[in-house]
């Protein structure tokens, strides 16, 4: 089996993450890529301390540039948070033209001119989905999926604290000091919560979007960057009796002047627009093309599960482009699954509506049929409407197999009190 | 400049607006890509038809096998429609080591698992964006984005002319042939809508989903399949009372049995689940994957204009994978965008809050203010609650430049009625 070497800086939450998913899923991944992801060194700040994952002691170092210099890493990921020591990593990486993948936003959005400019003339790729809204693929999108188009604009929330401490200001009726004091006590914003409030972890992430889908990369002082903190619990109230919810919203968008509007600011979003209806730590990109029209990326932007698929991906690409163009992957099986699920077997809630007579003791003898199935019923509306003698009644099923629902709405069928055939309907 | 020549088989709708885009977009995708794509050859039925498009006649031709065997052809692209032709023309294309690329769902549910076969002993790839969800780039997410993932489930709705019946069903309590009846005459119906209906062209993009996700392909027999046809505006109402939607949903998920649950059929979905809210043509997918969670996509699923970006993409790539690996694309500038447009000179709708005097008068002073800089008011509403003397007053604007919208209101901070700072946000 061959294998690529990957030299890891930086053992923190996505670091840990992707050694712990890497090792978890490792057959997968192996048997989608047709080759072997192995750690071989892994950069620490402290070597001795107690950490969530355990990687054999020989692997870690205390410096970073040995993670570059080893000469079984192909890949260099960069996790190590900060933007000079990253920047030091990045360059000394491309330069000994070492597979770069990094979800470093802040280090792209200040020196990723000069970074790409590096990559380009060692001929080397960077990869960084990681950077921009967590587990959504936005950036393979954007490079990839929607090559062939203009991108007319992108909307997008990609700040998951200030989006949870807006949501509770509208559907609690929170001010912010309070709203903010909530997410730091569940996690969801850290103890200096400045960067995710004032606006600017955003702007890192917008900067980057617009230089994929514009071409070019803006100075962070070239944008106007507004946080949530003047956002009052009366402005929530104030937008939601016009119509809209308040958003902190990134714009990306082409002007007809030939220049491009970026900026980041609480915003009112329409409450029938899909941004509206992005709630919690969620993250959601509406990217307008102009051959693909308008299409919404939503998920998980933060966190280290959701963060950490991303990263794997960069290191699936970067693997890919070293090996060779010509692996022709996906289509191998995975040998977990190899048979589909008899209809039968399938066990779902469902919705059952039937048109019986109108009589007492109906209910009773369908639900007899039910119960000597061993199905349970979770309730019955009995909407108004006669139809005749006739009327509908609406069974919902909280869990049943499929064929066994199948065989009582059989016997039901043939009950002189059931007039017409029954309708059976999956519920999600 | 390097070329890549493209044999087009078919010139209907995708097939003409893969040949209108990448006319349109030629210098955008030339300088994203470092070379140039460019259509040798086209296969059509008739020769002689009155099109939307008008290729040089010398590129046409009324037999398929002529753009497998152009040598200047490197991508066959299969856009014809049917199953028998297309599997006959995929296959040559393959044996002839011409990268293929497909739209067609039908082909790949039915003969999938022949053609990836010959695609892998032939090393020689194949690419289907287009195949399920037109523009959404869910081929490309779960073939590369979630690559580190085992695929818990995927939830779709696939099919736009089921779910915009759905949708009409829902909104105006029509019945199913009246929603099939409009659909039709608004052009998001065929003439013969069966498959659209019967729910097979989602069992199509279903059956290629769960191969990307489980790599292996089921049989149009293995898995259980039913439309929207028994759905009555009944059956909507009585949903509705129990907090659902009904859809078409496409469902495809692992089981702790180690087979998978394939099917699609009408489903009540919980009304807060994003699903419920995609109405209309729109497709969306719901992907949970064990280590990502849950991601959402969501765009058109058909449509000349969705598809061929996505067939544009798969172009690119199997360019790129006939060009090199190397190539390291998305950061050379397109060189339509060059500068970033000056906050002042950004035009928007805007939310300004103000505190003033409970006088009479005050609004006339502030609205004067607004006048003299030409900046329409679109409403004003005055929320009840004082704070002492003071209340707050909204403004909605409806259009105005930044640093006009920021230059009235620096005067109107400086009205004696005016008593704390105001508040000026973005309106979407």
């Amino acid at each position: 089996m061959e294998q690529i070497g990957i030299g890891l800086a930086g053992l923190g939450t996505v670091g840990a993450g992707v050694f712990k998913h890497l090792e978890g899923n490792r057959l997968l991944i192996t048997e989608r890529l047709g080759f072997e992801l192995n750690i071989r060194r892994i950069a620490v700040r402290t070597l001795d301390l107690v950490r969530s994952v355990y990687p054999p002691p020989g692997l870690l170092t205390s410096q970073w540039q040995e993670v570059i210099d080893d000469p079984s890493t192909n890949i260099a990921v960069e996790l190590m948070g900060g933007v000079d020591v990253p920047y030091e990593f990045v360059m000394r990486a491309l330069e000994a033209r070492k597979v770069v993948v990094t979800g470093n936003k802040a280090l792209l959005a200040q020196r990723g001119a000069e970074i790409f400019e590096k990559a380009l003339q060692k001929d080397c790729p960077i990869f960084f989905e990681a950077a921009v809204a967590g587990g959504i693929p936005i950036i393979k999108s954007i490079r990839e999926a929607f090559i062939g188009n203009h991108i007319e604009s992108i909307h997008a929330i990609l700040n998951g604290t200030s989006n949870y401490i807006l949501t509770r200001m509208t559907e609690a009726g929170l001010d912010f000091p309070d709203a903010l004091k909530e997410a730091q006590a569940l996690g969801y914003a850290e103890a200096d919560p400045t960067l995710d409030i004032n606006g600017w972890d955003a702007a890192h992430k917008a900067i980057i979007l617009a230089s994929l889908a514009y071409g070019f990369w803006l100075k962070t002082d070239q944008i106007h960057v507004e946080g949530i903190e003047r956002v009052t619990a009366s402005d929530i109230r104030f937008a939601e009796g016009l119509g809209y919810r308040i958003k902190l919203v990134a714009t990306i968008q082409a002007t007809e002047k030939g220049s491009i509007d970026v900026r980041v600011g609480p915003t009112l979003v329409p409450k029938q627009h899909v941004l509206a209806s992005v709630n919690g730590v969620f993250n959601a990109l509406m990217v307008r093309g102009d051959i693909v029209g308008d299409a919404l990326f939503y998920g998980r932007g933060a966190g280290q599960d959701a963060t950490t698929s991303s990263v794997i991906s960069d290191l699936a690409q970067a693997a890919i482009w070293i090996k060779s163009a010509g692996k022709v992957f996906g289509f191998t099986s995975h040998g977990l699954y190899g048979t589909c699920l008899p209809i039968n077997e399938v066990s779902s809630g469902f919705y059952l509506r039937l048109v019986v007579v109108d009589e007492p003791g109906v209910l009773a003898q369908i639900a007899s049929v039910l119960g000597s199935h061993q199905i349970g019923i979770s309730s019955v509306i009995q909407p108004e409407g006669h139809v005749g003698d006739s009327i509908p009644i609406v069974l919902m099923i909280h869990n049943a197999k499929f064929g066994i629902m199948q065989a009582a709405v059989s016997r039901i069928q043939h009950l002189a009190c059931v007039r017409a055939p029954s309708v059976l309907f999956w519920v999600l």
